[in-house]
């Protein structure tokens, strides 16, 4: 099979194509992704995100040049969860690619919603997965915090950076908002804009207050514009992996972060079979009638419906 | 079942009662579901989405003001897909119902995401069931634009008003959201702003060039802070509903949307009951291991699975 033969020899074009392949959920990406599975699984995953305009670009930019410095084979995943619609642009259509114009020492790809969100964070797992297989040692997931697909795309990574801004609220905010509740590290970007040690206290007194296994997170102050704090903030990401790695809770989150994503593609599977078999339409319609002729609910439909299509 | 026989007459407190308890997906809910699905299907459904800003909630209130005066029973459903908590609050925790204080006439909830974005979707069905079945003749269902959620938020409703602003830019960046595509009419609001009229010819050319299909859809230009337009667009609504009645396209839709509905439905059924099986913990775990050692991919060790627990 040449695309998965060239996809683990490296080759940045052949990788972009098989990603698109993953995103349209074609035929032959399964095929790859089943070809290159015994090369999985020696990249380390770092995730991302926050609340638009915090700087994440900027800092998975910064990131990158500081793995690549040490040797590392960097990917740059960015995911859009709020845009249908994909650049599928190999290198980025953006100008953040400027600071690494060395050549095509890392691979960037952004993805969007082509069906549902879960559609997107099955898309991205693959992408990553084909990223390990092609000899990729770093790979970067970056994802705009907004909902709830950047939770799923977590779910996909070995820790997860959330990233927030002093503009951005006060900690009671940004724990309303479900993001600390992935966070492995954080990161208050923008320290020049003032409030950043405000934050960082607001944030201690959130976490003794509701949060409580939360407390003992690693919480950094970046001014990613202008590299500041990255070493800090990459030292860190080192000692967490490290001390993960060492008390076993690394291999732990793997597995546990396979099986849901073992769970929710055998549930694609279902559904894909499921409407595809012989008369499904029919029962589907019939059951739509009795609803809308108030015979029976929806809930009643649908069970009566799956006791069939299963029988 | 008394919480039943207090939604169908109609009493407020009672109906957000079951619209918590279907937020949470309780057993009660779908009792009270079942029981009440003889008096669904009476009331009007009409979605109201775009970008944050764009004037929802005034145009929202404004739609419920005239339906109010013309003597319509109304509900306003207000969804955030980009929040994973709600208020819950009934008749509202903004300033917005100011405009409607003489009692308790409208009843108004927001809705937010507690699980994943499907569940929000199914839970406003079912909360817009609740209201159809309490007497509600005119259900407002907003939700803002961003993502996918309003999409299939938006499959929940006869009708769909997209809103726009000048100021959200020019038609083929509407086109490139999705927005419109789900369309039944677009309002393009604040025209105090300027570029309403250079808006409107932006979207008709982009509808020309690409989204043929749309080429007939109105378009109407308001400015609701100021109750203008308002008119002008509830008389489109009633044309747009009133043509179709007779062409058999509303029940068409509305047939469709429960053949969708109840597949979800039995989707989500189908889920619950996969890993609650016996033994199914051990097998995604076994599978798990398996991708791990790097003897299968995610997509064989899921395929293998599914055949296990249908079996």
């Amino acid at each position: 099979m040449p695309l998965s033969e060239d996809i683990l020899n490296g080759d940045f074009l052949s990788i972009s194509r098989a990603i698109t392949q993953v995103e349209n959920g074609s035929a032959e990406a399964r095929e790859v992704l089943d070809a290159v599975s015994s090369r999985v699984g020696g990249a380390l995953r770092i995730g991302l995100t926050g609340p638009p305009g915090v700087g994440k670009s900027t800092t998975v930019d910064e990131l990158a040049a500081v793995y690549l410095a040490r040797g590392e084979k960097v990917a740059i995943i960015a995911v859009d969860p709020t845009s249908p619609f994909t650049g599928g642009a190999l290198l980025g259509d953006r100008i953040r690619m400027s600071k690494m114009a060395e050549g095509n020492r890392i691979f960037m790809r952004s993805m969007a919603t082509r069906g549902s969100s879960g559609g997107l964070a099955r898309a991205t797992q693959d992408a990553v997965d084909l990223l390990d297989a092609s000899g990729r040692t770093v790979i970067l997931i970056e994802t705009v915090g907004v909902g709830q697909s950047e939770i799923e795309i977590s779910r996909a990574a070995d820790c997860v950076l959330v990233m927030l801004s002093p503009e951005s609220g006060d900690g009671i905010q940004a724990m309303k908002s479900g993001l600390l509740e992935i966070a492995d590290l954080i990161a208050i970007n923008k320290a020049d804009r003032g409030g950043a040690e405000r934050m960082e206290q607001d944030l201690k007194t959130a976490f003794e207050l509701g949060l409580r296994s939360r407390r003992d997170i690693p919480i950094l102050i970046t001014e990613a514009i202008r590299s500041k704090g990255i070493p800090e903030l990459v030292a860190a990401i080192d000692a967490l992996l490290l001390s993960r790695r060492a008390s076993g809770a690394f291999q732990e989150r793997r597995r546990n972060n396979m099986e849901n994503r073992i769970k929710q593609i055998a549930e694609f599977l279902i559904h894909k079979n499921l409407w595809a078999s012989n008369g499904a339409g029919g029962k589907v319609a019939a059951a739509a009638d009795q609803v809308l002729a108030r015979r029976q609910s929806p809930y009643q439909g649908a069970q009566e419906l799956v006791r069939e299509v299963l029988r």
